[in-house]
């Protein structure tokens, strides 16, 4: 066979601002550059440590099974349903966009017994919706969406995660577009298992999915009376490296571990709560200049998701032809709709590093000549 | 919660002549510190078009499912079982070491039947064992260790794979460490499903798993009469986006196919089959000196493994000690054994960009001095 001969890669920066990946601090990209270790080397397992740590703080908890899954965001998902769900069991999904799909999708091939509770895109679900679907289904676990990127939503989770802790169920929170840009207290929230993904709000390229397990979520585990259905995602064996022991179970990503190291780094030197109000204010500024050119958002004004705004495309305007010229003669990557709100909605990210008054006023004057 | 408060970090550059990660070109390092696109932005698409025409080269393949999973060779591994292997299947592990137990591991995890012939390690299968434990158990599915990195052998499959196919059963095979530095020709010995990873002999971090599934797999598993137990790994789903409708399963780590990218460019330059020239050269050299300090392989002459070399650790030298040494004396890693080789051998890679003649003499002046 004749080798294919290719150039250089040379992709050019743009603007990152669909619902990911957005785009990452220069000392991100300098972090993947650095020069490999191996995976059980003592100084690699430091760096290792280090992301733990940042990650629990991320995350608002003290759980030692706090770790970064090797696979995007969805690889967390698998890895939070196929541990704690065993064959047979009652799951309950609350489903009000794409990602509560995937989950019934996902909690099916992991042998649940499915239940699902649906809200209409673009709204969320209140806690007595939750509880009385408990009294009625008396699952074995809830799964919820905090932060759903489909429809740019929020979903008040305090209250919820507190009465399923209540019931003796267990809760499987996806955190993928919320970590580092919204509140989030696991602990005290009582979640059992959260997961994330790394190319939302903590501005590290895709490639892991930072996961939480409570001790309570990890005793279900350890007590199942079948095997995980996964090898590779099987947390009983993944803690032989992550926790003390510090053993082989499949190779590290390295690299992707140095850029996470580094994004972390970034938002514990601002620390959390101040990332998450800065997401909350570039949004106010965004949310204003939309609406001042007619654009209407799609979510109820309570529980819009500040670092993705989700807008109705206006009547006439064609979806394709203004992403595409955004992206030719701008520079600018903004996401299209997604399942029901495909063709709809347009969705907006102001993520990680990319929440600033520089990409909103940016963005706002290439929208302001496209449309 | 206080903010934890890290420095930035600054891993020192090593030689690592482990059972992998092996090093990375520079220009690679630099590929994955490019600016990011958006996963489904052309630009990236073509560089995932040019991803897949690479890989198809070095897997002498022209399958058109073949693609890089979004996990580490391990996630290869799963990637293959799961989708290949109905529940209730008979599946026949040829077990020789390390990856042919989780083989097993993961074949029960799938539901299989499983079936087993065992080798001692060190040791290969002929074409005449297989073809009689085939007959035997009448698998539907035979699954098989290219380069089995635990015990450094190469194990030949031109044969055996072609009885495999006469005999209407499927292949899987793991080419983790034999991919672009061994021969291999999926078309020409009638592979059915052959994984990877990128952090062996392509000299790319760790994080991806190139795979390839020929026709009669992907009808198969097109027919099959349940659903594949992942959702991630699902590759009726995944063809979405690396097929022709490019269209949004998870977020691509774009990172690091960037890195993937450029790795495979090198090899590409280079020519695969003078890429596997080179690591049976530099075997060679290392063989004869490691020899001539008197160190013993573990497998036979025939059956080695150029690009990792399983010797054996000589009578009173005790292991941790002298990988310690090489490790914060001289920056070299070495691997030590696993499963039955713990203790009792060292894994010596040549790899990818670290198969050259400066790589063995500093490798065999340090461990002169060492031993």
């Amino acid at each position: 066979m004749k080798s294919p001969k290719f150039s250089e890669i040379s992709p050019v920066s743009k603007l990152l601002m669909g619902p990911g990946p957005s785009n990452v601090a220069p000392s991100v990209l300098k972090a993947l550059a650095k020069p490999l270790l191996g995976h059980l080397d003592p100084s690699f397992l430091s760096i290792v440590d280090e992301v733990q740590v940042m990650l629990r703080y991320l995350f608002g908890t003290e759980n030692q099974t706090t770790y970064p899954v090797s696979g995007t965001g969805s690889a967390g998902m698998e890895t939070a349903f196929v541990n704690l769900i065993e064959p047979g069991e009652t799951v309950l999904v609350c489903e009000n966009g794409v990602f509560g799909r995937r989950m019934i999708d996902l909690a099916g091939r992991c042998g649940a017994q499915v239940n699902t509770i649906a809200k209409p895109w673009g709204q969320v679900f209140s806690p007595r919706e939750v509880e009385e679907a408990i009294s009625k289904y008396k699952p074995k676990i809830v799964s919820i969406v905090h932060a759903e990127t489909s429809t740019g939503v929020l979903q008040p989770l305090e209250e919820i995660c507190a009465l399923i802790n209540a019931s003796g169920v267990f809760s499987i929170v996806d955190t993928v577009t919320s970590l580092g840009g919204s509140q989030l207290y696991v602990d005290e929230w009582a979640i059992d298992v959260a997961y994330s993904g790394t190319q939302k709000c903590l501005s590290c390229p895709p490639g892991l999915a930072p996961i939480t397990f409570s001790d309570r979520a990890l005793n279900k585990i350890k007590n199942r009376k079948t095997a995980v259905q996964s090898w590779y995602f099987d947390v009983n064996l993944i803690q032989n490296y992550f926790g003390a022991k510090r053993s082989y179970h499949h190779t590290a990503p390295v690299s992707m571990i140095y850029g996470l190291h580094e994004a972390l780094r970034l938002i514990c030197e601002e620390g959390v709560e101040a990332c998450v109000a800065r997401h909350k204010k570039n949004h106010l500024i965004l949310k204003k200049s939309l609406e001042s050119l007619g654009l209407r958002y799609l979510p109820k004004a309570e529980v819009i998701l500040p670092q993705l705004n989700a807008v109705a495309i206006p009547d006439g305007v064609d979806d394709k032809t203004v992403r595409k010229r955004l992206l030719t003669e701008f520079g600018i990557e903004i996401g299209g709709g997604l399942g029901e709100f495909a063709g709809k909605a347009w969705r907006i990210g102001l993520m990680g590093v990319n929440s600033n008054e520089c990409s909103v006023s940016t963005l706002v004057a290439a929208l302001k000549k496209t449309l």
